[in-house]
């Protein structure tokens, strides 16, 4: 990433090279994880703070953590990591920016380790290692450019058989889950709610993908007869993410954060890397090798995020009402749930 | 791998492709591993029938064991896998070869735990699984063609400085261990004898790539100045085996198996990735992210063989001394000595 790049950022790059854009992106993207993943930790920080001093109540209406610094530090820094998390996926392609979401998590575990005296065993160590190796492994096979540069293209892409079939699928699973499954079976089986909440997610993610490459257009005074596309995906990730939202603490009230946390990075990351597949056409131009090894990558994340999640106790995850475990849950939901923002 | 390729094998390849030579190494590789990973649970169900049969007794020279076709079938399945062995050694670069000797150790612990009921506990599954990911990771990355073709070019390598050097070291290495730090450090510290095995080890797959580099030429009827090398690398091939037994007998009479595979894995594979990249500049023709991708493999394989060892009682491994843990050695060792032969 060089300075001309950066300066330049949403406004105009000009003189963005399609290559320069991919490691601007892959600098937002790690960044964003390490404000997101550190940001949760700072917030809990304050409130332990607060706690100790009593100003603050669950409840009893008090305002006293607004006067507290390390509070507001918690919210900037997590503010600052969802807008280079936006940015992030208008420069780079979703299936890079969506599966180094995992980063959070092991910045979070580690922060948490360091400051808050949690519990980071010797499997949580090998865990993060994992996580990065498991990340490096994907960036260097993800694809490096997109097809899609207009809103013109994009309107094309939306309206393929393909992403509207997707669309019906996921949106009638939605409805399917929230009505029928979810209050039938979510409480026996943590995939429902995950479902519901993964599917949406990549919607989000193709929202929010379009909405940053209408905002380029915009501030680069590019004429386009879609221009109401805008909108259109502004409403749409305002919808999506309280839906997400909403179904995601669902499944945290039902199973462990230890359970959700990687089960909810694979559905939430694969479901992208197909919406994104089909829209932005992402892996066209992916050898068989890139293929392979982005799927290496991917998995290696997925056991490094179990690792992180999982032996806390020594045990693997269990249902929540298994009582051995705790629930520290704050650790990895948040920061896998804020990726798709 | 072509069936052309296959019938041509060592005599004549005039029709074996570079890009044909790397794929048939491959697959002679990954069979070695399988036929000597599996050669090691054959044995000992062999051992194990005899023992209950009172047929084999330690010391009082009962030969029962040969009238066993078990024995026997674990023998030549050993056998057929060093031949693999070293015939991969032959058509594919050694940092190829070398690290997928991990898979040996996959392939004896998911054997041993289905024909042996040996303890394969959740994290020795995800090792297994992470170790096929990381493996398939160096595949990706390895060099795929050799710059050495012929035993001309092959001496002139020989004679480089940095070989000469590197062999310098080893050797002298090997006598200050061998005489002085081993008698008085080596049972205190797994390194000592573990860098002596590895050093020579380094020298023996060095002395494999000659010898079937020679054994191509004698059988493709080249003429060569230097064919007197073939004899050379048969007798270093020999001695350095003999010196490379001893010594891990010595670490494992010293240290458990589960602290012995792991950092031998490591130190073996790191200098045969050095000495070949001096000899066959395996790395000349390999970009930054090839080589960043062999590196995330490597480690990848590194955890993978360490969850598959250490977590066998769940527990990091100690000291042999620590009386928690138990010593089925028979598991990792005698895989990775395997695969210097």
């Amino acid at each position: 990433m060089n300075m001309q790049g950066f300066s330049s950022t949403i406004s105009t790059e000009p003189g963005l090279s399609r290559n320069n854009e991919f490691y601007f992106g892959l600098v937002l993207a790690i960044s964003s994880t390490a404000f997101i993943g550190s940001s949760f930790v700072i917030k809990k920080i304050g409130l332990i703070r607060l706690n100790r001093r009593g100003a603050l109540r669950a409840g009893s209406g008090g305002f006293g953590y607004l006067r507290d610094w390390i509070w507001w530090l918690g919210l900037i820094t997590m503010g600052a990591g969802e807008l280079a998390n936006f940015a992030a996926y208008a420069f780079s392609p979703a299936s890079l920016v969506t599966p180094l979401g995992a980063l959070s998590v092991l910045v979070s575990a580690i922060l948490a380790s360091k400051y808050l005296n949690e519990n980071l065993n010797l499997l949580g160590k090998l865990g993060c290692v994992l996580c990065i190796l498991g990340s490096t492994v994907i960036v260097i096979h993800s694809p490096k450019e997109e097809t899609v540069e207009s809103l013109d293209v994009l309107m094309e892409r939306l309206r393929t058989s393909g992403f509207v079939v997707y669309c019906v699928i996921i949106v009638s699973l939605s409805f399917v889950i929230s009505f029928y499954l979810g209050p039938k079976y979510g409480d026996q089986n943590v995939l429902i709610y995950i479902a519901l909440c993964s599917g949406i997610g990549s919607l989000t993610v193709v929202s929010c993908k379009g909405l940053g490459l209408a905002l380029k257009q915009f501030f680069a005074g590019v004429e386009d007869s879609n221009g109401w596309l805008m909108y259109l995906f502004f409403i749409t990730v305002v919808i999506c993410i309280i839906i997400q939202m909403n179904y995601l603490n669902k499944a945290l009230d039902l199973f462990d954060a230890s359970v959700v946390t990687p089960v909810y990075y694979v559905f939430f990351t694969t479901l992208v890397i197909i919406a994104s597949s089909i829209v932005f056409n992402e892996w066209s131009s992916l050898e068989g090798e890139d293929i392979l090894g982005n799927l290496c990558g991917f998995l290696i994340v997925i056991i490094a995020i179990f690792m992180l999640n999982g032996f806390k106790d020594g045990l693997p995850p269990r249902h929540k009402s298994d009582e051995n475990l705790r629930s520290d849950r704050y650790q990895g939901y948040q920061s896998i749930l804020t990726r798709s923002i």
